[in-house]
């Protein structure tokens, strides 16, 4: 992803903050070791280099933001944590998860103490901004469980519509991102409508980000998207590929592709899926998204960066 | 306990309020119906009460920390409702907990949801007071997570020093106590100086209510304390009575009540407790915390209703 390239400078900037946290010498060992353990597999750090850029683009510098970029990480983190627990899932980024590798208990607490230490790095040095950065970062956390929430209800549910499935990506993805971005322009002292504008285009680019990532799972390149192709599918996941095709598919094409499904046969559930181009239709609606994302930045002042960031994302295959 | 009697203006205004917040209504259901599940078990309500206290001791009203104290209260309820989950307990205060109800993954994401829910009511309609409120419960939460992990650890150790086993309490129980009266203190307008003396107070009243609880576990009536006597000893939790009994019991006494233990022989152990008089042990060492409670209060102003408090705590049987 040539947007790492650009962004070089905001990743170092925060990796360097993230490594002189001291978090792997706490005690109790137990409960601290698996918190820097999770932090350190590290990704593509997308949540806080956003909240520096939007801290940029009001005027603040992107080291005013790091605390709290940080905060917004170790949230992202735990909740990866707590849903590879509900998940019950083996692999993270190429690691064992915690409750793998530890247990999970430890998984259930080590997770708690980070969504703690999250709220302890939002606040780090303020004052005036902090009653802004505390309802944002609540509306934001809350938001993130009720997406979680839903997409365990849609696991129970025979079928989802497309509006309620955006809605649920919409609170599970898209409004941590726009919840970084929104942080970091309070940091930087943006405006109200200002700030309103960042979390439209936080809202647009956070969807097209999750069905970016739908897509990916079945047409993606397995050594570069870092995980297995089709997981979705064995997973039985109602993700966009699937909702939309129950709305195009014959009967008959619905049997095949309930079988294709319930024999984890991947090839299958592509043929199906190619049959009535599901390929073209979700990377229809991402550009509709990614277009939104587009002309509300039009409203904002120094958007290039985040106009790369849209473009990068729409481009990006892992 | 008559505490509940002089306390019962505090205990309605908190209760009459927490009936006012809107959880039940909120969507998804599935994760906000556990919350306000788990929150209807009522309880002594005693860390509200005495947020309270605490508030009114320093000249401020006690509706003006009524947000605060419901933030600490659903903060308490998180903590077991994640705990009972650790624990795998089927039931709490005499209803199933969420995750016999409910599942285990509900039980999770409610309990995260509730954390949230914590802070957002700690911060309602606070500015200047919200640095040290936050502080103040980022540490109090914290501590309370430190707590239960060594709790957890001590389970897989051999043996446990008292002085290992007094720190996981003071971090479990006692911080809580104290934090819910430093919330009280900030809210009040006390001074720094003050809020470190009522600190000293919430830890050793805290102290000494845990030790209560080990006590009543066992010489406790069933009836009035509202759980099972001799869960500790099912449980085979190393509590007060029985680190001080490996440190009094001769090798064969030892070897008696381990006997005793793996059989869940609830008489028999209570047998050889009776034997080097763990009871009156114990009592002592309450004697000591509360006596240490009573002597910090002479450095508080406005102190009769803590005093009242120290008082009915020890005497209690629930």
């Amino acid at each position: 992803m040539s947007f790492i390239k650009d962004m070089r400078k905001y990743l170092q900037l925060f990796n360097e903050y993230l490594a002189s946290v001291p978090l792997a010498e706490q005690e109790p060992k137990n409960l601290y070791e698996p918190v820097s353990y999770v932090l350190s597999f590290g990704g593509k750090r997308i949540r806080p280099v956003l909240a520096m850029i939007a801290c940029e683009m009001f005027g603040g510098k992107a080291e005013d933001v790091l605390p709290q970029a940080t905060g917004i990480e170790i949230f992202h983190n735990f909740t990866l944590l707590h849903d590879d627990v509900m998940d019950n899932a083996d692999m993270r980024r190429g690691n064992d998860t915690v409750h793998k590798k530890w247990n999970t208990n430890t998984a259930i607490l080590s997770g708690d103490a980070m969504l703690i230490l999250a709220y302890r790095y939002i606040a780090v040095g303020q004052k005036e901004k902090l009653p802004a950065l505390l309802e944002s970062f609540n509306r934001t956390a809350l938001g993130v469980c009720e997406g979680q929430q839903y997409d365990m209800d849609f696991e129970k549910q025979q079928t989802v519509t497309l509006r309620e499935y955006l809605e649920m990506i919409r609170l599970k993805t898209a409004v941590l991102i726009a919840g970084a971005l929104d942080i970091g322009a309070i940091m930087g002292g943006a405006s109200p409508e200002a700030r309103e504008h960042l979390q439209e285009y936080g809202t647009n680019i956070g969807l097209a980000f999750q069905l970016q990532d739908d897509l990916l799972d079945l047409y993606g390149d397995e050594k570069t998207f870092g995980k297995k192709i089709g997981s979705d599918i064995i997973e039985k996941k109602k993700t966009f590929l699937w909702i939309k095709a129950q709305e195009l598919l014959t009967p008959e094409g619905r049997i095949s592709l309930r079988n294709a499904i319930d024999t984890a046969d991947i090839a299958g559930v592509r043929k199906v899926y190619d049959s009535i181009n599901i390929k073209e239709h979700c990377q229809e609606e991402i550009q509709k998204y990614y277009e939104k994302s587009l002309s509300t930045l039009k409203q904002l002042p120094n958007s290039t960066a985040l106009e790369n960031f849209s473009k990068e994302l729409t481009l990006r295959i892992a």
